[in-house]
């Protein structure tokens, strides 16, 4: 499968991103015409630059606004894509994309669209070059690819095809069966999107929130699958208009394009493997659990204290490097403050228990995710790992069906002790800079099968908190990933976004004063809370004085009910314990906006 | 006229809200339920602080999904809606917001609803307590407020009556008529709210896009006529979810929002001379012209150089400040190295030409707007002023018929000599942050009358560059303003983003020729940019070589054509002389794009 990605998908200067694209692997780029003309080099220099890097150029766009117009303002279109015919010649690429017209269109004839585009195709085909051409979902009167292609047929011309932008098609619902119907060697030119699924104009949409494949919810497999089928052989493309990629460093997103192809190859040969040259991705199911969670910083006793209250067993600090394993059933936290020198605690890795751990290796290096040098968790075992888009690094280990994971041994004998009926980690939730998030879903779905399950707006007294929940499909692993809103991100606080980890537990109030019984308070909440409890819920007034008289929180659904209380931050990490009752799933969104005021209460009162 | 506002509009914990909210002048609020639930004040101690604050508690908000429901769900309701009338009776409120239902509604007879809204109102009398009835634009069954009006009117209960939302009703284009043929004291309340066009589903266009009057595009002062008119007298209050003032100082933000209010009053009484108790405005024209533009910084010398190459006559270095104006016709730059120890070159100051200086005080004053300390811009002129959202200093100043302001006289004689034809200010462009545009907009419409003229996204190399015009009807003062992509401006580069003044001239090749023969070489513009040029305008080669060599950029539309060049950045400024041919009333918007590039070229090579 040949690879290719518009210039405009990321940002710097044109020559930046040459060199970023080839280095993330792609085969050729399509020009955006903007990026050249705001480009010092010539055409020969770009074309140089181009085939040093290995790369070719499979295409110049756009040419806009070329058909049904008068033929006064079609001299105009003549002069300028010759103009363009001969700049393309200097660049060597063979193929430009015009778009159907939005703005000069003066007719919905299709003959008259035909009868121009064929003479554009004269003129290009004069220069050895051929016109694919694309039906924009705001098109003046030229809005489907079905529409284009029978434009492109009556046009008649060996050098006039069309373009296929799923972004145009999936956006509109436009029926996919068309897309076979044309044949393979008239298919000029595809261009693949995702999209967030978005209720807003078209025009909007396309320019500013496009995605990367896997990023969005379009079902671009699908129509990929189509268009193979139809016999198209050349170059899967990427155009992506978005506006946080065309801020962010052009090297690490061009890796993530290139990634997204990878995985979208994977995801059409798991729904046809008959289409010729395309690679499966090494089986790979989602983590069975948390293996463990590693807290980072200079000082991590406050965490001692508190886990130690919580019934949690010391693995001893190991004898040569300031690292501590505390466990409680099945939940296991790394204390570590080795090189962590005025760092603040924060969550800084998490590990994985997965069914085959050879899999998941195998399956991140065919993504092209970086892996990171192996280090020792503190002495011997050695561990697979990579960086998640966040920065918290991301471990993989077999799970044992019973007993502990092998790394745990170098701590010395482990047991499974849980004085206090902690079981394991019910989740982690994490902060992601705004501009990683969709990264971050790639990152999750495609290595890990982690896949989303909602999102949320969490009202904070700073702003509005986006929630988005990551997991495993038997809720084993579950990562409510936060996104701060940016003012209060930017201003950082303890050096930055407070992140959590909630364990499971048997009996939460029973847990709670067992904390109390030791010393450590929970994050107070208010008395109004209560009150608005007794009036949405019929719980019976003991029940209420327990939540209260432990600073539990409540939430219920129709599935069952979650009782939850949350320790004071220390750095920038807190600590939840929950517990669930029948089948409830979520994670009391409610509760989550009383939480963040209590807690810049906290902060505000202690300093931060 | 009374005011109002609803506690989410802005940050903070609640009783934070509370002080900004008094300390802007409202007299009342709406409680929004989250806001309390969250706060660890009892009922009575934010009863007493807002009284302590002179702030009624005009209305509780919201109840959400009290009718249309089942008669067994309904009895939740009651349960729900007693301990939340009981609670009111804590805060000393009257009046509850009840939303109609989206979530629980089991049938659309309007009868139904009418009679659990009647039983409601019982319950709410005993208490003392009224409900005013919403209809949300996304309302299951009840999505228009003259639906919510024939419910209310079936309930046929006292304690029953509506509540207005402007964005409900304007969002969905609902006729207005409706409004005055509810009797007035059955609008119970009124919530308004501004928002942007977009074509965005309405829930998410609701929760995350609302503005304060007169920031975005809605008939405010129409609809606000209107309920007036119906007779109702109880207070006007804003109600705007708002993603960004959600996260704004809670102080500023609160007192912009009595400011729209103001500006509403005004616009109303406009429209209708007879509503009673509406205060207009001083009337204020939009300024003449820019009088002056100050650039502040340690060494503003370059700038010095540039001026003088371009004709500029330098009126001295004040005798006792380190202040020089420059003057080329009626264009006046003012060089501030006062106190500027440290600052890399900025635009501090700009200063307008108004008809009645003492109307644009008058009306600032009365639209709240601070004024900054007078201070002396050399030695003996006073100039009114404030500051504008983004930080910019803003005065005013009688413009002169003949001659020059007063003011400039204290640089010595000032004569109107323009060696290289430059005559006057063409535009000034400020660099916004994200989280101030929109309240840019009511400063510069309430206080200035610089209307918005559009908005346009330019693609630069470091991401999207969103320029939003304003200016005055005839042309005179031109304020293109940028929001620069977040990443970039986080990072910022010479201590912040690039403003820049560009100067109108009357033959700008001539003028760059200047330039150059002085030394001061023209920000480049590449080649590709001029073959481009050839392939869009039918340009004689002459002309063409003209521009290039000058490095002068183009365009044209229906109205006329535009020529301009730019000189390289000197800290955060550079200029621009701008050529306007025919009546082009643009900036050259595909050239910004080049611009951007070229300008990111020079400061990666000369360092930043």
């Amino acid at each position: 499968m040949e690879t290719s990605i518009a210039t405009v998908c990321i940002s710097g200067p044109l020559s930046a991103k040459l060199h970023a694209i080839a280095a993330a692997g792609f085969d050729g780029i399509e020009l955006f015409e903007p990026d050249l003309i705001a480009a010092p080099e010539s055409p020969e220099e770009i074309r140089a630059l181009a085939a040093r890097l290995g790369l070719r150029i499979d295409l110049y766009q756009p040419l806009r606004d070329v058909e049904g117009v008068s033929e006064e303002e079609f001299a105009r279109v003549l002069h300028r894509a010759d103009a363009k015919f001969a700049l393309m010649q200097r660049l060597g690429v063979g193929t430009v994309l015009a778009c159907s017209n939005v703005a000069t269109a003066v007719t919905d004839d299709l003959d008259v669209s035909a009868a121009q585009l064929r003479r554009l195709g004269e003129l290009a085909a004069g220069r050895g070059i051929r016109i694919a051409f694309e039906a924009l979902a705001w098109g003046r009167h030229i809005d489907d690819y079905r529409t284009a292609w029978e434009v492109v047929r009556r046009a008649d011309h060996p050098a006039v095809g069309v373009c296929l932008d799923s972004f145009h098609i999936l956006s509109r619902r436009t029926p996919l069966e068309g897309i076979t119907e044309i044949p393979g060697d008239r298919i000029f030119f595809v261009q693949l999107a995702d999209a967030p699924a978005l209720s807003l104009d078209v025009l909007s949409w396309s320019r500013h929130h496009r995605l990367f494949p896997g990023e969005g919810a379009f079902e671009l497999a699908d129509l990929t699958r189509r268009v193979l089928d139809a016999g198209y052989r050349g170059p899967l493309s990427l155009e992506v208009f978005n506006d946080t990629f065309r801020q962010t460093d052009p090297v690490r997103t061009a890796a993530q394009a290139r990634r997204s192809l990878r995985w979208l190859e994977d995801a059409v040969a798991r729904i046809d493997p008959d289409v010729p040259d395309l690679q499966l991705l090494p089986d790979s199911a989602a983590p069975a659990g948390v293996a463990f969670v590693e807290i980072k910083g200079e000082d991590t006793s406050g965490f001692d204290r508190v886990l130690a209250a919580a019934g949690f067993t010391a693995h001893g600090r190991h004898r040569s490097k300031a690292v501590t394993l505390w466990t409680s059933g099945r939940a296991r936290i790394v204390l570590n403050e080795e090189r962590a020198a005025g760092l603040a605690p924060r969550i800084a890795a998490v590990g994985f228990d997965v069914d085959d751990a050879d899999a998941v290796t195998r399956r991140l290096t065919a993504l092209g995710v970086p892996r990171v040098d192996r280090r020792r968790l503190a002495d011997e075992a050695d561990l697979p790992g990579t960086i998640a888009p966040d920065g918290t690094e991301v471990y993989w280990s077999q799970a044992a069906d019973a007993g502990d994971p092998e790394w745990a041994a170098e701590f010395g004998p482990v047991q499974r002790s849980a004085a206090h009926g902690v079981t394991r980690v019910d989740h982690v939730s994490l902060t992601q800079p705004w501009q990683v998030i969709d990264e971050t879903r790639l990152f999750l779905s495609a290595a890990f099968a982690l896949e989303p399950q909602g999102s949320t707006d969490v009202p904070g007294p700073a702003g509005l908190v986006q929630s988005h929940v990551f997991g495993s499909p038997d809720g084993a692993v579950r990562l409510p990933l936060n996104v701060a809103p940016p003012l209060s991100a930017e201003a950082g606080r303890d050096g930055g976004p407070v992140q959590h980890i909630a364990f499971a537990c048997d009996d939460v109030i029973a847990l709670a004063r067992a904390l109390a019984d030791a010393g450590v308070a929970p994050l107070p909440v208010p008395a109004n809370y209560y009150d608005d409890l007794a009036a949405r819920f019929a719980l019976p007034e003991s029940t209420l004085d327990g939540l209260r008289a432990a600073s539990v929180l409540y939430d219920a659904d129709a599935d069952g009910s979650y009782l939850h209380v949350y320790t004071r931050t220390i750095g920038g990490v807190f600590f939840e314990f929950v517990e669930r009752r029948g089948h409830y799933d979520g994670y009391g969104p409610q509760n989550a906006a009383v939480r963040l005021t209590a807690q810049q209460r906290a902060a505000d009162r202690f300093g931060a």
